[in-house]
């Protein structure tokens, strides 16, 4: 395992905490930079009081390659199912924020409410454990729910889970903290506008990938930003 | 009274301040491990300020046994009642939240929107003073008035008294702090789902249960990581 | 003037900004304890900032007692309305919280949601400054406005200006506090509740006279609570 | 490029971060005191760290005068646009605050719900990049961009652009920062009142327009207490 990326999954963690993300759970996770089919991981530990000495690596079959000790997330799985079947996805984030929940409850689709988010606007699907597993305790704990929940998200940046909380994908671990960030934003702002009521002028299709380019070519002015935040 | 008890239970009434459950009033209690017929509970004082010297034990008539000058909650009634009528329930939080008093004014019925809110998927009934004691100062004052409220809790996991709060109780300390914080949140996500319109797909009765017990397993990382947060 | 009253109500207009009731605007006022005839402000300053030294008193007429070079606030004369018509209003405080300003704009009356809002059970007007002066540039800026409002006032503990924000009045300056404080408060319960639908259960008028009385009496607890926030 | 200037408009920078204007993005630039046909703004940077040294001047072309090797905001032509077509702005505020950017989806105009917000009650006109340039990626990154955004702006204070956020302008920076912070905070006012239901009671033209001269006469007190709170 690179220290480096060890030391930048950490910032990642705390980031998300920080930015009102997580809260005493949710857990972010990154492919290995050096071996495409291990990924990053904190120990099951709550999000803001990460740091590089608590970060394992998995196998793909979320298997830990140096536990040392250490006791894993329980939702590993979650991250493992990703990272098989999506080979351009680089980090993975998953939370339960008070925003974004409401959209896995009920019938209205996330739209890209703005340009920061505009990796909404290809669409966010629902995964909900039920139609697969019937009654579970919801947790993605096995092999099996992780790939099923990874073939809910199909080619998408976003997924939602029915009563869970939804994960956040991208192709570098500032550019899913990002993601996971403006899905949280756009939430909120989604939320107000449907308040107000009538239809959403959110970004076209054509607009959200145009703006998505935007959004990853200058992430890490963000992500400098909110580094500072959670660095000593 | 145990010294680790007493500090313990100072530590959840400046968590449930932290965290933004109680403002400057609400209170937590918990049954004396040592002696199932008292329970313990800070003076009355503004709950982000109790530490273990604040601590009071009660017996189940709600007297205090060790006074020492101290001034109680008016309010302990409340919790005497509950620790009488339910053998199960080790500690009993009670708070003011603006997100939980709206659900006490309406006929809308708390589910249980995701897995941290499981504990709400059995149902949470509406203790409406007036039904029994008429026009009141709303204040759980008295044995009776306890007793009726105790009644109304049944076999539930949080009450909801209507123009006043809410009750959370559960089988340990860290287990009542954890389900008065979700509770607290899982309101927010509800009323945000609400806004969205159309029903809700919450966590079913089974799914609340199996969900339940994985939370209660898991409790102690978000216990560690609030106290972090509130002790020197 | 006395030195503890021009301490104690810096304090207050420094709560009052801690608490999210004032933002870079805002101010409170008392009684002088030893002079009915006068009331004590702030000089004209944002309200987290004031200390006793920006204390001025005031003839009810709003006439400077001992300016010493200190400019006062425009609106004063809000304030010195109240003491004219309101032998029994000891203090007020005046700002215009988001949460509030909403119910001068419509036409859904303020309710009691809960214990601690119980003074709002009696009934909260609405002024518009248009009814008597036509267009105008919303302050309360002379003796005419002031007089105008306090007859709006009336009886109660609190008014909403219309396009403006709100007055809370009460017998002790820890009980104006407290109210502004839960004005606010008790208008996001509100909002929240009428997100859910329905009729809300809020207090009755005896159950806010009731309620009212225990508040009054216990408004120390959280009052020492509030100051330990804004004091070194 | 003077040097209180560039003091002055970092410290305008980190007020509107600091007031929740501003998160990892926005910007605010004014107009070169000493040379009407610049504009100073500072390098692509996160608001909260910008620091004097971090402001460029810029023709009205939007080429930096002075580079020293920083990278520009690809969006200055937003604000070259406005300083080009509007002599009497003096400073433009672009931020994308969750409030705000509901009103450029939906068609609920914007009003001024109280006093504060006087400079809405002109009207509040919406961008819509499609009209004019199809599907984009919403930067305003060209000079004809920006003269489209500018013409839209008219002779009004505040712009809502669909999909991506809002501007506010003003005849001084301290006047442009209090009309970015209040453009957010009347959004949350309406967002209420809407939630309530039924008509809003808002500021009228001429209200407005008498309101807005008091704001613009007493806008000193609120930048300096903005501004102690950012500076050390």
């Amino acid at each position: 395992m690179e220290v480096n990326a060890a030391e930048d999954l950490a910032i990642a963690s705390r980031i998300l905490s920080d930015q009102g993300v997580f809260d005493a759970a949710g857990h972010v996770s990154m492919r290995d930079p050096h071996h495409a089919d291990r990924f990053l991981m904190s120990r099951s530990l709550a999000p803001a009081l990460v740091t590089a000495d608590d970060v394992m690596a998995f196998t793909l079959d979320c298997e830990p390659c140096d536990p040392r000790g250490r006791t894993p997330f329980i939702e590993r799985y979650l991250h493992g199912g990703i990272y098989r079947r999506r080979p351009d996805v680089m980090a993975v984030a998953h939370g339960h924020t008070p925003s974004v929940v409401p959209f896995g409850l009920v019938g209205t689709p996330m739209v890209a409410t703005y340009h920061n988010a505009a990796f909404l606007a290809a669409g966010v699907p629902v995964f909900d454990i039920r139609a697969t597993f019937g009654m579970t305790d919801i947790v993605i704990s096995s092999a099996e729910r992780g790939a099923a929940l990874a073939e809910a998200l199909g080619d998408k940046a976003v997924l939602l889970l029915r009563a869970h909380g939804f994960v956040a994908v991208g192709p570098s671990l500032p550019a899913a903290v990002f993601r996971a960030i403006f899905t949280e934003i756009s939430a909120r702002v989604q939320l107000q506008a449907v308040t107000l009521g009538g239809s959403i002028a959110a970004l076209e299709l054509d607009e959200g990938r145009l703006a998505d380019a935007i959004n990853l070519a200058t992430v890490g002015r963000s992500w400098e930003f909110w580094k500072r935040r959670v660095t000593p």
